[in-house]
């Protein structure tokens, strides 16, 4: 087996060339509103944000069929259908569409680009509106809630009063839950899949090599770099300790083993050996063209700071949920692991709460959310129209 | 409490300031000796090589007890006692002494440096004969095997015809199984800890990430960087993922957990916020204190690059092994998973060849083998023993 850049594991869609994918829902595009007033946690008040969104499926008269989806690190509001201008498919076309586990024949589809983030909404490299010069690390700290209260904003301005169900997995799945906990009439039901409620010190460690690798870039320059002189090569580390850590042993071995692939610089020394080399350095290049170094720092750092109970005890908090959960995680996600869920699990059940869980044998790690992957959406798209049903009837 | 840089997790002893600890062998040196002629198997010739060695306890008169210790990645010959010279005590200092796992009461203890490395021994570092400078990129590659070719040129040059043992974790483990068979004459056990015959594409993964790192470094500058400039942030980033790699999700949350710990830099910005990154800043300050990015590159190629089979069949390689066997893994090692040492024991008892396993229960990861660990302590001194007084009889 070659494993070149284009015949790898079918991870993240942003990642791929998928020539061999189409999605159902042909070519589709993401628009961007103008928000006003928005606090930070940190005491931070922007005049207005911008937020890049995506609509699919009908909002029913009812408007009681509507499904957020939150994006995770590397995501955008592009979650399905082809993105014309990147010229691949949404981040999870696999999972989004008709007849898929988020049905858009029967719900109303939002995603939008979280706060912070570098693909159309308010984010480090956006323009400052005093100075028309990119924030750079004058952008105030971002946290998990401050994306969710711009998802808030958003589904007031689509006056969606309460959404049928919320769902992410990771940094997505924190905001599914910060939501499902802060706003509790908004939201009936909540799918957090492979996330937890607060990082480990190991979380936290991945991450901070990440952020090292970007600020250690003489490039990177205080946060202040110009478009031709981006921190690329620290980004590109970063992307690699991302990769590894979402992928399990499992599915490196199934698909690169100790396969020999050379690659050699201008001079002709050899610059990687194996095939694994070679995929990671793809993933390198691949990211940095489409993610911005400062907002890769904001993000990180609000996963690592996020804390669903950060406000009082858990049971406390968790009183004042009207939600019922499904909590998904997968059993080779060894940088989120089933215990992270199962904890997230026992809290709920404690307070009351109704709850689905289900710790899936899929074994491609954390990205096992992200590919495809039909024991998963099996079980999204069967819990959600249940619910559905139920909560028409 | 209080994780500051001196109150953490008793890893390799090189890293630590340990002002608590004292080695019972009190101050210890090393030597160099420079042997001639070494062709690599790559083809290239040293006229001569310098090899910095320690020996601790005394040679028997039937000169049957010497026991030959292969370090890892990071150590140096430097295996026990005080070194005064960087006021720390040898890497295996905790398991390495009078009545310790490896008992110098007893044995005849050797360990040196490896080629390819960066303390004392010949490595990129070194001047080139021809011209003075040091070799830079233009070293040979290095391979385990190479290594081991070595450690005989130097037990050859000691006088000693058959070790008694050989044995080493991770790297150091390699060693000892290339040794033990391409060398069956020349060892009667071999204790191969945390260590496997070949890397998975993640064991390789992670390892290229800290290459990259380096590579990525401006002041890297194609190998040849002068003494005071060279690519310490690379070779730092590169040290902060082989140390979380090194530890178990469990130890990090024991010692660090959430603790915040605020860095910032001369702008006041903060660096850190958690104590486990400051934890990793420290541990990448202090290893470039120390080590030698080439050196870095080189040794990590090898371990990526070693096949203990790659010269034919296990079974028809193992076939000439005479030495005896104790393989010891740990059950928290992530890194170097215990299904690799089972798979090293499956084939060695297919050979026929005597080995003892145990996979100990302790709770630090890969760094299990390094740490104060008296299970693994009491495991491997007993074996020794009673194999010194089998052997004997």
């Amino acid at each position: 087996m070659t494993a070149s850049p284009s015949n790898i594991i079918r991870g993240d869609l942003q990642d791929q060339k998928v020539a061999d994918y189409q999605s159902p829902l042909g070519v589709t595009r993401t628009e961007t509103v103008t928000l006003p007033g928005l606090q930070t946690q940190s005491g931070f008040t922007f005049e207005h944000v911008d937020v890049d969104y995506q609509t699919l499926g009908t909002l029913s008269p009812a408007r009681d069929n509507a499904v957020l989806i939150c994006h995770a690190l590397s995501g955008s509001a592009h979650v399905a259908g082809l993105d014309p201008q990147a010229g691949r498919p949404g981040w999870w076309d696999y999972h989004v569409g008709p007849g898929k586990a988020v049905d858009t024949d029967k719900f109303f589809v939002i995603c939008a680009n979280v706060l912070g983030g570098c693909s159309g909404t308010t984010g480090p490299a956006s323009p400052r509106p005093e100075t028309g010069k990119p924030y750079g690390m004058d952008f105030p700290p971002v946290t998990i809630r401050d994306m969710v209260t711009v998802q808030i904003k958003l589904l007031d301005h689509l006056g969606i009063r309460q959404l049928f169900a919320v769902v992410g997995g990771s940094m997505g799945g924190m905001q599914a839950l910060a939501l499902a906990v802060d706003y509790p009439e908004r939201v009936r039901v909540c799918v957090p899949v492979a996330t937890c409620v607060s990082h480990t010190a190991m979380q936290i460690a991945f991450n901070e090599i990440g952020r090292r690798a970007i600020l250690s870039d003489p490039n990177w320059n205080g946060g202040n770099y110009s478009t031709d002189r981006r921190p690329t090569h620290g980004l590109a580390v970063a992307r690699m300790v991302g990769h590894v850590t979402y992928l399990s042993a499992f599915a490196m071995t199934h698909k690169f083993g100790r396969e020999r692939q050379t690659e050699r610089d201008t001079n002709g020394d050899e610059t990687a050996s194996f095939s694994v080399e070679s995929y990671l350095h793809h993933q390198g290049r691949s990211f940095v063209r489409r993610f911005d170094p400062n907002s890769y720092l904001y993000l990180t750092r609000a996963i690592d700071r996020f804390d669903l109970f950060e406000n009082g005890l858990a049971a406390e908090v968790l009183r004042r949920v009207r939600a019922r959960f499904l909590v998904i995680s997968f059993a080779s996600d060894w940088l989120y692991p089933a215990a992270q869920s199962r904890e997230l699990v026992r809290l709920l059940k404690r307070a009351n709460i109704p709850v689905t869980y289900l710790n899936l044998e899929t074994e491609y790690g954390h990205d096992s959310f992200l590919i495809e992957n039909p024991a998963f959406a099996s079980v999204m798209r069967h819990y959600l129209e249940n619910e559905y049903r139920h909560a028409r009837n």
